[in-house]
């Protein structure tokens, strides 16, 4: 049998020298330790997600090819899998192929060409790649039958997919006439929820089903708001999970005869989710979901050349959340929270913001507001003499100077910090509505919960004082008080204001959002819907006509901030981020 | 001869009832006329460009549907060519078709399905359609026999684009071999540079090549921050245009015999554009680049209930060119310019903003910045001792609060007021390098110029001091002296920092940013380019690396800016706007 190497690289779009060098190195470590074959993600050597770069930029292809060439060299007495972006060469054909070129002693004996070009959600394969309308052949290393094929090219099992099957060929049953003792596939391929469970069953079904060893080869990083999860494996031709390389990291994993370590897998990573059930609890995704958010973090800062952040601590939930998820992800030392408490800020809220603090070991001091609120205040009244205005009263300036100033504090501090990064911590229930400040608590340098819902935040938040080895990190009060952004009072209960008196309960809207996100649910779909939140609360027709009206509306009115988000992970398996949904500003959904 | 209506409408994306309204009206109105056939662009009845609102919501379509057989209802005695998205009901294609539904007398005839999918640029085609891949047959009215086509289908002509086709069939060749009368093109053609040139030598070689009457429906219209110019027009046989609709506007138009009125283009829109050569007064597109934004304001304005702007006036070149085209957009009187200078806002600065706003007769006032800078600087001298910091000495931090203190007053004001925006004045030089403050002069509900380079903004200047009605409302010191952002002090010369001091002459930076964009020059391509720079300024090799090297350096760290754009209008043949253009944030080009 030979010897195998699964190399879980991350790379970087265009960045040939590190993606090349990362890729040599791997190569030189591999025939260290005499192995026959190394096999390396979807795109290596060019780096995914690129975008329109090479496009654009056509040097970048020059380059490539020539650190293809200097690979090539490298091959003696070993079989490497190093994909790239290949020129077509014909001009009745798209300019290039999503190719993985078969390198051995020397020579490039196979250029396998993708055949199946995703083009929805995140991936625009079929923008950039002509689709290689042949089988690929299969190689040989001493004695043993290799297949290779690219990413999508393994997901139209017809048997698997039935019906949903959304291309015409299936590339597996056709590189499978030859009988290869291994099929390998080498991909790019983010972790979205429900996703793990849903490739674990393919790939093991169709190793089963044609008798074969299956070998996963994917990318291990971030970039553009996808997080790749590596979790490279092989199945055995019964369709067993007889290896599994490290998740949300890189790895390096030397198999001989398909025996290896099964690596465990966040826990509940595996499960099948249920989509046609909303569950404000999200067991199975939790830790998912958490180590994806440290991965981008982590990657986002390293890969940009930053290594600290700083972040209001405002005693909420969402700026809780993000001070854990970036003290996981960058080291307490490397983490400052700000506490700008306002003159309506409560005790508790920043007492809260104290507790978190000192429980996280993270740096932490107050600034209070009222200095710069009243200057501009001073100026506002002089200035909106100028134009008719309303005068604060019905209007919410000053609830979103107070935003505004404290991401000015932020970015002021992280101005003065060469890499630190400000941090925007909204959160994707209010994302979906507007509900979130312009240059306020919308702004900074990173999201890291834009695509973390309100109920999932909640979920999350006990799932963390739980899971991370230090318990109870987030004071329980925080987990248990209504969500408000306490920047006004109302002046009925002199109390500040709950986010969901002014918009409506976050259990609501978030089954709004997973029904529209999974199931393209439009408003007839909804009013017919029997919510979650409904088998508890009775609630009108009426009412439950205005919040899915208010969703519509506010949604609309949204558009804009979506297009100015920060940089985030793309955690669900759907989300309004642009990488994967594009919604014009001017444009009417319901 | 039958009467025929060129319907040139704009549309909403998704608001069916908006878009039906709009046809069934033109539908009317052309029956009183008696006209025989009504035209209308590629994709009326959805809207156009939709981004991927359809696939995820997918009640849309069936809205669209219902819409479309109220208005085959109202077609007695007329025929209409009504662009919709088509349901291919076949699971083994794309879901849907880009089509044309030819009605006439109360039924569909015809639907004529798209061929060319462009996915390139600003198009997506390919994402959400089926190419058809059978020729569409003509059909006929009073014995008048007429084939259609759909927008890209018309651009593969062999003898015109010679070794630049990019499909492998021409749908015009062979539709052609029914031998229709007149050919008829559903499009949706955004403005760019030299656009316009190219169309009319196309279309008119086209009619020529065939001896076919040639009719071309554009939409008018500004979503998605692509402008839509309309300017709809029919070649008789022999190639010559005959009619010409409106450009920048909706238009109506009918014509009897192709006998119609050739609307004048804005100034100069016909010629050639030589993009092998860098024009620092581009001289052919001023006019079109003017009209493009006055009418992308314009209807960003309506279409999002907007109906004033508030702006900073600095006395600079970007804020005073905004506020020009602010004025020609939304009428002077709904126009605020706020001067606000800090300590280092030189006395000449505030005079041009002063004398601008006078000429134009917008609102103007002036808040001075040192009451919030000062309680801002207090407040850091407290925050900045909790952390190691640079203390303003070498950073950036003071520079940057002027700029977002400048931000949150235009906010504010636009919070004073329900329709009034903010705008981003930033142009598209500074964007490519990242020379604009987050959260500050970047950050607005519309930024005009964004996509203007600087040396095209001193030649638009310039031009509109003498295009206007009303003359020299520039003041000729602005257009003369060098750009700074009069952020901070030079402790040599005792003067504030000019923009080229800190980067490089705009001159050099837009002819990179021209070879870039419009022929894929990489670094050593650069090295080797006699820039125009050159030829009147001594420069050794090393600076000319140096400025180079800092392009490209600068851009990188200028990718996270571009993400976070505000909406704006795409002028030049390319940009870096994310509706064409992506790159992610990890990457590398050079």
């Amino acid at each position: 049998m030979n010897k195998i190497v699964l190399a879980q690289i991350d790379t970087i779009a265009g960045d040939i020298e590190y993606n090349s060098k990362k890729i040599l190195d791997c190569i030189k470590r591999a025939k260290n330790e005499n192995a026959d074959l190394i096999i390396f993600p979807e795109l290596a050597l060019m780096g995914y997600p690129f975008g329109d770069i090479f496009v654009r930029h056509q040097s970048i292809i020059k380059r490539q090819l020539s650190a293809l060439d200097k690979i090539t060299e490298q091959t003696n007495n070993i079989t490497a899998l190093v994909g790239f972006v290949e020129p077509t060469l014909d001009v009745n054909k798209k300019p290039f192929y999503n190719s993985v070129a078969v390198i051995q002693n020397g020579k490039i004996i196979r250029k396998i060409r993708k055949r199946l070009l995703p083009n929805y959600c995140e991936f625009n394969d079929y923008r950039y790649f002509e689709p290689f309308d042949e089988v690929s052949e299969i190689f040989e290393i001493n004695g043993e039958k290799y297949g290779v094929i690219v990413c999508e090219d393994s997901f139209n099992d017809k048997s698997f997919f039935k019906e949903k099957s959304i291309y015409k060929i299936d590339p597996v049953e056709e590189i499978m006439k030859q009988q290869p003792d291994t099929l390998i596939n080498c991909s790019c391929s983010p972790s979205r929820t429900g996703k793990e469970y849903f490739k674990n069953s393919l790939f093991s079904s169709i190793a089963k089903k044609y008798n074969v060893n299956y070998i996963y080869v994917n990318q291990a990083g971030y970039a553009d708001n996808l997080c790749f999860d590596g979790t490279s494996r092989i199945y055995n031709k019964t369709g067993n999970l007889v290896l599994r390389a490290k998740s949300f990291e890189e790895d390096f994993v030397i198999t001989d005869n398909f025996i290896g370590k099964v690596n465990e897998l966040p826990v509940f990573m595996e499960k099948e989710i249920d989509f046609k059930k909303f569950d404000t609890k999200y067991t199975n995704d939790l830790a998912r979901t958490y180590h994806s958010i440290i991965f981008g973090i982590k990657e986002y800062f390293r890969k940009n050349g930053f290594t600290k952040a700083v972040l209001g601590l405002s005693g909420g939930l969402d700026s809780t959340i993000c001070a854990v998820l970036l003290a996981d992800a960058l080291g307490k030392d490397n983490v400052w929270g700000i506490s700008m408490p306002s003159r309506i800020t409560s005790d508790a809220s920043k007492n809260d913001a104290k507790v978190l603090a000192k429980n996280l070991g993270i740096h932490f001091f107050e600034v209070p507001l009222a200095p710069a609120l009243d200057s501009f205040k001073n100026m506002f009244n002089y200035a909106f003499e100028q134009v008719q205005t309303e005068k604060f009263a019905k209007s919410t300036t000053i609830e979103n100077l107070q935003a505004r100033t404290r991401a000015t504090i932020l970015w002021s501090v992280s101005n003065e910090h060469k890499q630190m990064l400000p941090i925007a911590t909204s959160d994707k229930s209010e994302a979906y509505i507007g509900y979130a400040t312009v240059n306020g608590d919308m702004s900074g340098g990173f999201a890291p919960i834009a695509d973390v819902t309100k109920t999932k935040l909640f979920a999350l938040g006990a799932f963390l004082n739980e899971y991370r080895t230090q318990k109870n990190v987030i004071p329980q009060s925080v987990l248990e008080k209504p969500p408000g952004a306490e920047l006004k009072i109302n002046p009925k209960t002199g109390k500040t204001v709950c986010a969901e008196e002014e918009n409506m309960p976050y259990e609501f809207l978030d089954e709004i959002i997973w029904y529209v996100e999974n199931f393209g649910y439009g408003f007839d779909d909804l009013i017919m819907h029997q919510f979650y939140y409904e088998t508890k609360n009775k609630i009108t027709r009426e009412i439950k006509e205005e919040w899915i009206n208010k969703f519509y509306w506010k949604s609309k009115c949204a558009i804009y901030k979506w297009h100015i988000l920060p940089p985030s992970v793309i955690v669900d398996a759907h989300s309004i981020n642009s990488v994967e949904y594009h919604q014009p500003i001017i444009s009417k959904v319901y």
